[in-house]
This record gives C-alpha cells, structure tokens and sequence, in this order.
C-alpha cells in the first residue's frame, strides 16, 4: 500500500466487492431464493446499491436507526431482523418509517408482539417471529412461533432465524440442517394457527452455500460483501475474496517484531474461539496479530517490513470494523459510513 | 434507568466522575507527582476540563487526531503518548498542532527519532523516548534510550512507559516495580548520554497506587475517570465508583435469560482472559453477561428483569466503548465525544 492518506483507514475494493454481490445474488437467484442482505455489514448506502442492482428485494437492518439511515437514502424496503422492544419512542420512529418504505420488524414473544400491536396499529409495519435454531441468543421455540404469530394484531408477514453457531469450524452444514428444521417447524405452527407464511428468512455467511432452499425463501447475510479473517479462517472466503482491509504503518519493530498503529479502535476487538489471532495480513499469510491494545497490533511475520511501510490488515470480524470507521476508501472515491453508530 | 431516550446509550455520572478525577488528583498533588490523563479514555473535551480545572497538567493522547481535537477546544498541553512513525502528512498536522499548544510525541527507535528530526526541526515539537517495562508491546529497551535519544535533533523531554502488565490479577504491584526499574534505568541511559530528562512518565490505572514516586515525576491514568468491569474485576475500583454505564433495554426473555439492545456495538468486545464475562450490570452483582455479538447481551442472573426494562450495563474496557459513542448523556446535559473516531 503506498499512498498518504493518514493511518488507519478502511480501504475497499470495489472491484472484489462487485464480485462477491454478483456471485452471491447469481447463486440465489439461481436457487430461487430472494435476497435480502444484512446491512449492518456495511452500513454505507453505495454498498447498499450495488446489492440493489444485483437483484436484493431490500436489506436487512439490526436497529431503527440503520434502517433510518438507509431509508433516508432511499431505500424502500427494509426488515430490522431483530426481536424489538417497541417503546413509545421507537414506535414513533417506526410510524415515521413506515411512510416511506416498506418496513417489518421482528417479534420472539408473546409480549413483543402485543407490544408492537399497542403501539404500531394501523401503520403497515408487519412482523416476522424469530425463532431459535441453535444458537441460543434470542427466538421464539419454533413451536411457539404460532403462538407469538396469533398474539400480534399487524400483519404476519412470516418466520426468521439467525443460524450463529454456524461461526465454527465443522459446524456450518449442521447448523443449516439445524436451520431449515426450525424453520419449517416454525412454518407449520404458523399456519397451524390459521395464519400464512409469505417469507421464510435465513441465512447467515458461513452456512448460505448449505441453505436449505426447500425450506428458506429469503437469504440475509452480511459479511459475504467484505468478507474477513473470520470467513478466511472458517474456509468460507479465501483471502482473493477479500474486499475490506484496514490499511496500517509499521511504527515500531521492537521485540523484533512489527507494531502496527491499527489497533482495536480501528480493527475491532472481536476474536472467536477459532481464530488464530487478532486478524491476518493480506499479503502475508502467514503473519498473526499476537498482541492487540487500542492503538498498537503487535504482529509476528517472516519478514518484519521498514518502518514507515503500510500494510493491509484483514480484520476479524469486519460488521465491527465498520462501525468503528466514518468512511470506506475506494480507489475512485470515499464512501460515508451513513449509518455508523446508528445502533439504536 | 427510566427514561426514554433510544438504547443503548452511554450514560455518564457526572457526581462520581469529580469524585475519581478529585480523588486521584489528590493523590498525585500529595505524592509529588504531576498528572498527565490519557484521554483517549474519554475523548470528551468536558471530561478533560474537570481534569484540567483539578490539577492536571496537560493531557496524553494517543493520535495526533486526538491532539488535534482537543487543541481545537483550547487544550494547550498535549503529549501523543505513542511511538509515532512522522511521514510528511503527520508532520504537516504536527506543526500546525505546535502552534497553538506544547507537543510532545514518543519515538522508540534511532530510525524514528532521526525521521521525527528530518519532518519537524525547529517546529518546537519535543520528544520523550519510549522504553518497554515488561509489557513488551512497543519502546525500547531502557539501556538504549540514552542512544534513541541521542538520535534526536527535537530536544528530548524524558522518557515514558506503559506498564500495561499491569492489567493481570495480583500483578498491579509487580508491574509498577518493573516500571520504576525501566524509567530509571531509561533516565540513567539518557543521562549519561549527556542529555537532560524533565520528565520520566508513566502510570496505567491498575498499577497507580503502587508507582514509586521516588521514579516517576509524571502519571497518565486513564480509566480512572470512569472505572470499568475490568477495574471492578481487578479490584482496582469498586462497582461505587463506576461513573460510565451503558444503558440497555431488556427485549427478550429467549432461554429464560435476560437479551439486552446493547452488543459489542455498544459495549465493545474486549475481554480479557481474566474477564468473568463481556461485561457486568451494575445493580446486579451477580449478573453475567455470556453472550455477546453486536446487537445482543445475553445475561445470566438471579431474576430477570421484565420486557422492556432498563439496566445499566458496565462494559468491560470504557476505552473502547467511548470510542463506539458519539455522546456521554449526563443528568444535566449531553456531552459530544469530541474526539470519537479521530484514531489517525
């Protein structure tokens, strides 16, 4: 890397990442699923459009303020797949929404979903009822997804999951079986319950090639546009594919060692049990990140580069990266972050 | 918590917060010793001033983007504790910087030294070389600091470390011994070297207490201000003296389990091997956050609070959670994270 611009920042290839949207909009369609990509990935609208133009039937937003962000940009057409607490405020934000894009939120409780009702009657938001497949963080058991479904008074518009545990190495067929089985059981106690299934949402990185498409008609992942030293180390994206790097300078070889000045406050503090380290070096594979403060990684290299020398640092888990940066830098042009911090 | 502003958000105790930067500022004011805050704790230009107004002397940085944001509100005294590699873009910051405040940056190699000489001689920015105390991130050794120094056409201030071994269990007190043993072998070095040392600086939080004031002139806590779940967890600061938690919203009760808003969006994902978890609540001592992804905390304890509930949540490292903030919410006002991002 040889530019200026000061250290660190989010560089991005535009061309890798066209790439992986081609790739990955071609495989659905090619399966007959929709797509409906997470954006709390990326949170920039410009990588939002090039999924749009790919064929996404919207995004898939974790929080009101990201779908704020995009809808402000004009996206019309927006699922936060996440089991919301509508409070006042935030129903008044979703009405607000609501009146210029399309918008569904998701329930896992019976209590969730008579609180949207209260407070969203009337404004076209719809529901989806999450259901836990595996991971055990937030979802409805799917044979209660009928239940939570017959407790709201909007719209149902269908069942979602978020298969997490296929973040392991081994575990990504077994958690898309694990997928599709509460999926279709949720399905079932939905319609059981008298109530149509329009959408069945799934989907996450690491098991979409594994998707179940007789059970699953809309796909949500995120991180397939960046990819990251989490989908590198998992064998799901090989570093060619890799789109987002944050660009560092060697500032230090003490300890005989190379120190870069990208540390957590600009790669993220994520490292799974997996990982081999703190994030990987593009164009040295071999490097680890074996010491990460909030300004300094401490990396162990065949080579140590000069001091001065830049380098492009594969984060972990790249949705954590982005949060952390206000802007994505292409080769043509600089890209806002628009819905940084947005997480509310 | 009750009130309704959207979660998560960063609450700040504005009581406790004067009651850590008074305690300390005491202490150092009856130990001889000037205090030099870090701030990229805070990133609060409101926060340093209740610093400056006790006694402070100037504060330490990380960046140069951090001097730079502080310098635009008046902050006149500003040290970038960090090994810096000067190219030309940061030279250029750098002597714009010096004109309106006293700067000072850190080097730790001869080649650093000689580049920060070739960029800003006779911009009246001054040097203080880095040596390692036992952490062994970056500096140099103590014995070669006289010859980094040496190096040096920016006139040398001193010398600095950052005992940051001292974030261990049991290990406060040793890591403040190897600090005073570094500086001073580091001012014997550059002493002998011929030069003059003003300043020997150092100081983390965790080994405050124990830094032998017989050594150091100078310390740069920064935690201190706040306290963290790795403070409480150390025993370095009760749960009392926390004055930053980030305040949550309970939206599911998935597992039997608390499913609070704030994930390591929020809170950050620091978690060190000594951590009991991603982070703790503060009314709930026995509370353990054991699951965290960006969106999500899953709690573990003893009576989970009702849907739609409000907890204030201590993350493990208040670093990097400011970080993740655009604003500290106090009682009485809303303070802007002036320097969020400003990591360059």
């Amino acid at each position: 890397v040889t530019d200026s611009r000061p250290t660190p920042y989010l560089r991005l290839d535009e061309e890798r990442l066209a790439a992986n949207v081609r790739r990955t909009a071609e495989r659905a369609s090619a399966r007959g699923v929709a797509l409906r990509p997470h954006a709390k990935t990326h949170k920039s609208i410009d990588v939002a459009r090039h999924q749009l133009r790919a064929g996404a039937v919207g995004l898939s937003v974790a929080t009101v303020g990201e779908a704020e962000a995009f809808a402000e940009h004009g996206v019309d057409d927006l699922f936060v797949a996440y089991p919301l607490w509508v409070d006042e405020a935030r129903a008044h934000r979703l009405r607000a929404l609501s009146e210029r894009a399309a918008v569904a939120i998701g329930v896992d409780s019976v209590a969730a979903a008579e609180q949207a009702t209260r407070h969203l009657s009337g404004s076209g938001v719809e529901v989806l009822v999450e259901v836990d497949s595996g991971q055990h963080r937030s979802g409805a058991a799917p044979s209660e997804a009928g239940t939570v479904a017959r407790a709201s008074g909007l719209t149902v518009r269908g069942v979602f999951t978020f298969p997490g545990h296929s973040y392991s190495p081994d575990g990504r067929a077994a958690a898309a079986r694990d997928e599709a089985a509460a999926l279709a059981a949720a399905r079932e106690s939905v319609e059981s319950a008298g109530l149509e299934v329009r959408v069945v949402s799934g989907g996450s990185t690491p098991s979409l090639e594994h998707a179940d498409t007789g059970v699953v008609t809309e796909l949500r992942p995120g991180v397939y546009v960046f990819g990251d030293a989490q989908q590198w180390e998992l064998d799901v994206m090989p570093p060619e594919q890799v789109a987002l790097t944050v660009v560092a300078t060697v500032v230090s070889h003490a300890g005989g060692r190379a120190v870069l000045d990208a540390g957590s406050k600009a790669l993220g503090a994520d490292r799974a049990p997996y990982a081999t380290g703190w994030g990987r070096l593009l164009d040295h594979p071999e490097a680890r990140i074996v010491q990460l403060s909030e300004h300094h990684a401490v990396v162990e290299m065949d080579e140590v580069p000069a001091l001065g020398a830049r380098v492009a640092v594969v984060p972990n888990h790249c949705c954590t990266t982005v949060n952390l940066a206000d802007e994505l830098v292409t080769g043509a042009a600089v890209w806002p972050v628009v819905a940084r911090g947005r997480n509310t």
